[in-house]
């Protein structure tokens, strides 16, 4: 038995007791949890101080060094994030159905967790403690792999709560960390049938796309966000700037926010000047098709693939389309089925397009920003699914369990 | 793009289409596939006549020349299969849930298809109609590929099929068949993400573990069921051995028959010789451990395997444990995850056991082969799910959808 294999072994036998464990003890070890967290916060900073160090002297970039680094706020924004979960509702043991059947057995529909569930993670430290508290909370061991920037930390942090759970007489195996950060291992936990239920990557395109690719495992595909606004032609044009300033802008980091902007070539030139003044205001960098760039003279060519990529950054593709026709197969076939939005005076418009766009959350006349398990009213979320089986949109505590049929006769046969 | 690909995306763009297809449209369509099936069934049972010569003639086993043979009442019977479909109701457009978020931005949570689904399946042509017909109905096209042994059947089924769409006005394309039966095909459509949103393989362990294994589209696992009956120490005796009769007799070819047998060592000894001289009716032969063999002296030695197996067979695994612990370790170590019951007076131990056996339906005191879509009041099914993610235990129309969020608002920006 390998390494990986005895920490897959242990999380699915630390899983099995923490499936039936009541409310009041799970949430009593997140609890513990927390407190250990703020209490601990020195180890764990002088752990992520190691691992920044190192990344500064490989020469990481600064937005990513943000992301690795710690801080005693971080550590308690971790903590609280781990009470918040607390006091989320169990998803565990809900009746979701019931009936008695024609031959008088009586059926129940409950869910149950889904076991040991596998996180594949980057350079952020604080997924260690949100993915193992949603875990937790809803029943199912974890198996945590972060990136080899993070180890230190990731170790320290997962440390902290292993001994919290021991002191809470909960199995410390309910949450486990792979401290191996070879590829390999990588990979043959993406394959670690029979130990984990399920795979969920957190992280960029790579990574997503690497799982995807490798795992015999079951996934759910998270995160990426190739998002688009198409500006009908009834559209209140102030209302577009707006909402594409706010989509564009407000975080471009984020998976929620706008890559592409589509325009219906019958108000292009009236609207395309006013949306582009709002966004100068935040230098973005327009990437335009051939109509756009007649339109806005500070509009660069664009590229087939700049329609295809996350942007992540203060850049906009733009496109002047016929309309709602072409608006919908672009989007058909560019985006990553995350979230879109119309702007728009016409219901029948409006209509189509909620119809017709296939993604997680489609807005009429709002930000795509809004897409957020916590806005949502889901609470914390363990990511945001990009695929249609299981669960689609902002994955919250609803979405990290099964069910089954329990059903109860008195010798029924068939 | 290779004639896969251009399968695929036929069927994706079929797909299109078909997600927002009135149910009308969809009943109307799948009312005339069941007539082409009838009217046509000369043309289906001529290709299947060739299908069987060609299997006899390769000395393929009189149980698999049963699955592959059609006959007129078998056409009829699927041509039925496909109205009862028709007379479900529609999974698409249910209004989950809603609400007005804090932003007043208004939120609903809608059913969609899940897009193109592909079928997997073996050596029964019937599947061809079963699984289109669910498809049509939940708004997804699909893609089938069968075994070899049927193409000639498969072939003209999905002519009929094919041709009705069209005098319907439907897309042809939304049932497509892969004719070439190589296996690099299949392995290839098992790849085939971005046109293939979901896979379903219908058939054996071998074909479930192949797909597992190959795809990296999402999968479905069905059909494999290891079931399990436990007969605690408070059994009623008489009952337990009519529970475990029919669950191993009825019909011991399907994925909800029982396999193996546990018995509480406090009642080993009068139980199972009366389980047996049940079983005896059917000449079921068991496979015991050391403790069985000596209270069953027609018993033969169990091994490892006999456990881990499913028999499909007039075959019943048999072992003495020495109470819940060990019954529920057991079912763990070994089961399936699909069916398993229990056999008890006592309250505590149905309890822990519905709560403790984690599979997709927990039985006290019915047979196992209760799981079933119709009997379940699902309708017909696509599978039994013996995985967690998405969906568990039989699947009906329910089971074939996803999801999206659509949210209306007058400007809302985050």
């Amino acid at each position: 038995m390998t390494e990986l294999t005895a920490i897959g072994a242990a999380a699915k036998r630390a899983a099995f007791a923490l499936a039936n464990a009541p409310t009041a003890r799970k949430n009593a070890a997140l609890l513990a949890i927390a407190d250990a967290l703020e209490a601990r916060a020195a180890e764990i900073l002088a752990a992520n101080c190691e691992d920044v160090e190192a990344a500064r002297a490989r020469g990481m970039s600064a937005s990513m060094l943000d992301r690795l680094s710690l801080s005693e706020t971080r550590v308690r924004g971790m903590a609280d994030g781990v009470r918040e979960v607390a006091e989320l509702p169990d998803p565990v043991g809900r009746v979701l159905s019931g009936s008695t059947l024609g031959c008088g057995l009586e059926m129940e529909k409950i869910t149950v967790p889904l076991g040991v569930i596998g996180i594949i993670f980057e350079a952020r430290p604080n997924v260690t403690s949100d993915a193992a508290a949603l875990c937790l909370k809803s029943g199912n061991a974890c198996v945590l792999r972060g990136g080899k920037e993070a180890i230190r930390s990731n170790t320290a942090i997962a440390r902290v709560m292993r001994a919290a759970l021991r002191a809470a007489d909960m199995d410390e195996n309910c949450v486990c960390l792979i401290e191996d950060t070879a590829r390999e291992t990588a990979t043959a936990m993406m394959r670690l049938n029979g130990y984990i239920d399920c795979l969920i990557p957190r992280g960029g395109a790579g990574l997503i796309r690497s799982v995807v690719e490798n795992a015999t495992v079951p996934v759910i595909e998270t995160g990426v966000g190739n998002c688009h606004a198409y500006v009908e032609k009834s559209a209140d044009i102030a209302m577009a700037a707006e909402i594409v300033f706010n989509a564009k802008t407000s975080r471009p980091s984020v998976c929620n926010a706008l890559e592409t902007l589509l325009v219906d070539e019958a108000i292009a030139e009236m609207a395309l000047p006013v949306i582009a003044a709002r966004l100068a205001e935040k230098d973005v960098e327009l990437r335009g098709c051939a109509r756009t760039c007649k339109i806005l003279p500070q509009a660069v060519p664009a590229s087939e693939n700049d329609y295809a990529v996350e942007f992540l950054d203060y850049i906009l593709a733009v496109k002047v389309v016929s309309g709602m026709d072409e608006a919908v197969e672009h989007i058909r076939r560019y985006s990553s089925h995350h979230s879109e939005c119309i702007v728009t005076r016409d219901l029948n418009a409006a209509r189509r397009f909620a119809r017709e766009v296939d993604s997680a959350a489609v807005y009429v006349n709002a930000s795509t920003r809004f897409t957020d398990g916590g806005v949502f009213g889901l609470g914390a979320e363990i990511g945001i699914s990009t695929q249609k089986l299981h669960a689609r949109g902002p994955m919250g505590l609803e979405a990290m369990v099964s069910y089954k049929y329990v059903l109860y006769g008195d010798g029924q046969v068939r």
